[in-house]
């Protein structure tokens, strides 16, 4: 072979290599199309926070991987985490951390690209050395810096990657720089996503901003949903915790994709006080604002689940309790017989009979009613008479669906939130590998 | 239009719909890879016991869709039942004769096409008809007539076309049709399940054979899972009955496809006592053949599982109790996380991690050990110094697979078999519609 033919072949096997690469640091999937359709929203900004993001490499190359934020002395923040038994070392970090007292004000400082989850003692040491750089350069108490990573797992995170960016982090610290804070921690993500909210008291005005991540899950990375909720409202830590434990229940515990749960979920809210409103026990406008970002978060989780393409609220009334009205929703919810039943535009009440019947909480056939949307598909143990199946069919064309199931019994009830399980969640989950 | 070009015209569509019913009528996925190699075992003739099966047109014309058996008199039936709320009306008709003493033989009957589920008080009256037929039929006592149906939920059971049959069923006994019988109780079964076994006592041979349908759901079906074994063997009502519940929690519990429960899963076991050999406590082998055939049985609905391209063993060592390690090992089999790995020929254990943290049993990262087959993969909270990605990939290219976890803990154990989640999975249950 000639050098001239030499070189014209290297030359064309650069220019393959180098669309692969661009292939493969792009988003491999499409934005969901259940997607907010007006993109990230305008968020208020909230005062004594302030956010940035790099480059840092830690798996993909050019996108922003890491998030710091940095909160005014003064600052609570209350946190919820993943119950899972083997969860991440920064979660067990933050668990320990949270409630701890100090005037020195706190940061955030979260990673995409490697969970640093079942790391061994090398996870520890990963946040120790993040956490203690984050403080040495911000002057933020170190058991005031929590952490979180999300992405690959089991393989050690390099966190020397993110320890020489912090100087750089800390020197592009911006007010209103958090839908930057929301890119970056996105992993298989559509789209980032924000919420807020506002409300005012005796002329004052109080603000909320949140962000969010997490779809499901990619292979080979678990899925991860990390939530951080700013407010400048004044409220005490306790208080903060009590509230933000409250709402996840009605909020956050209350979605699924998959019902499979990730060892890193965190949820973190800081009030900074900045506004000059307290908070007190009987806060109305405050927790209802704040439901309202964390159901709008929750939401567009669901609404990135996995190759979703419906977004879908289960309604579940007339239970002997709460209790078991969630664990009937959940069976709803978490039914791979129902999930494909949406997918495929179905409308299979059966297997909504069935997802009752295994739950385990109390049911009667006999007292049972299904609606879907306003159309009432089955009541006293049969289906309805003046139920047509068209109709169903017509109305399981909707991007957007309600099954609401009366158990006849009593007076618990639920709403839980999920999506359909189609051939892209098993694409995304089977098709592609690390 | 001539007549001439109707008349072709016409032709033209009659032949169109005859191939549309031909490809109705005949199975629309093709058999199992995981289906056993040599077909419908040969199985051992048990006397007392003779089994028919006609074309009835339950649902679909051109199969057999009905079975009867008839049970000499003295015959002991044991039973076990599916634990949904919603279950159908024949379940709980079965639940209520099981137990009952009669010298006057029994019968099953069963039908595929309709289960009779969530049809309200018309389902009881449907199952009164069939076993009342069968009753002044055969002469079999009513209360010792079991009857089943399975497939279309929450459409009235046409009982009448089983009603009319029962005289044919009758008229055409045999000893060894039980092959004919394990086909008509077929609904999205790829292949009719059997499995037998022989054992020896004082020179005497005792013989045990079975069948079983179930292969998860297909639209717009419910899935159910229906075991029917036969004995020779003599034994007492309520040692068979205890026999039954433990080998069932040993074997048919420790299944999963998707995790829904059907509301018409039946087990029932007749032993005839035929041989002249009795059964008394410590038969232990009685009791080994027969949780051999039950668990063979138990994995050829597993190999026949909706899209199922993988047999998984899943084997849980060393949990806090049997109970934790079920718990565990269950949580695996189930998370769709995990099954698309399997399918995706993932050697993930991340997502084998991510199940036992979600379980709720106990755990502990740092003593947790996971092999894929014989390969360690990782142990005491990271993955193994010696595993490469590369073993385990190849070893994920197998049909039959292990995957054990040790959670070190204690002496707990338990090994549950499923299969893998597909894009078959998706196609029976979403893309096809009623």
């Amino acid at each position: 072979m000639s050098k001239k033919a030499k070189i014209r072949k290297l030359e064309k096997k650069l220019a393959k290599f180098k669309a692969r690469l661009k292939a493969a640091e792009t988003h491999r999937f499409p934005v969901s199309p259940l997607a907010p359709k007006d993109g990230f929203p305008h968020l208020p900004v909230i005062g004594g926070a302030r956010f940035s993001a790099v480059k840092a490499g830690v798996r993909y190359p050019g996108r922003v991987d890491v998030m710091l934020v940095e909160l005014d002395p003064g600052t609570a923040v209350a946190g919820a985490f993943t119950r899972s038994a083997t969860r991440s070392a920064p979660v067990r970090d933050c668990q320990a951390k949270i409630g701890s007292d100090s005037v020195r004000g706190a940061a955030f400082i979260v990673n995409s690209g490697n969970s640093n989850a079942f790391t061994g003692a090398n996870g520890e040491r990963s946040v120790q050395a993040i956490t203690a750089e984050v403080a040495r350069i911000t002057g933020v108490a170190e058991n005031r810096v929590y952490s979180a990573s999300t992405g690959v797992i089991g393989e050690p995170l390099p966190f020397e990657r993110i320890t020489t960016k912090i100087g750089e982090l800390h020197g592009t610290m911006a007010p209103d720089a958090i839908e930057l804070a929301a890119r970056a921690i996105m992993t298989t993500d559509t789209y980032p996503k924000g919420a807020g909210a506002e409300f005012k008291v005796g002329g004052k005005t109080v603000r909320i901003a949140g962000i969010a991540k997490g779809s499901g899950m990619i292979a080979p990375d678990m899925a991860t949903m990390l939530v951080y909720i700013f407010t400048d409202a004044e409220v005490e830590q306790s208080l903060l915790q009590r509230i933000l434990s409250e709402l996840t229940d009605e909020t956050f515990n209350n979605i699924t994709v998959d019902s499979d749960t990730s060892t890193s979920d965190t949820l973190l809210i800081a009030a900074t006080g900045a506004s000059g409103v307290r908070i007190t026990e009987d806060a109305t406008a405050f927790r209802t604002a704040l439901k309202r970002v964390m159901l709008e978060l929750a939401h567009q989780v669901v609404r990135d689940g996995e190759g979703a393409t419906k977004f879908v609220e289960i309604r579940v009334t007339g239970a002997a309790s709460d209790t078991d009205a969630r664990t009937h929703a959940m069976a709803i919810a978490n039914s791979p017989l129902v999930k494909t039943a949406l997918a495929g535009e179905d409308p299979n009440w059966g297997r909504v009979v069935m997802a009752v019947g295994k739950s385990g909480a109390e049911a009667d056939r006999d007292r049972l009613s299904i609606h879907f949307g306003d159309i009432l598909v089955a009541s006293q143990g049969w289906v309805s008479p003046a139920y047509r199946e068209d109709e169903g069919a017509a109305y399981m064309k909707n991007d957007e669906l309600v099954i609401a199931v009366d158990l006849g019994l009593g007076k618990g009830s639920a709403t839980v939130w999920t999506c359909d399980l189609t051939h892209g969640y098993i694409e995304i989950n089977a098709d592609y590998r690390s």
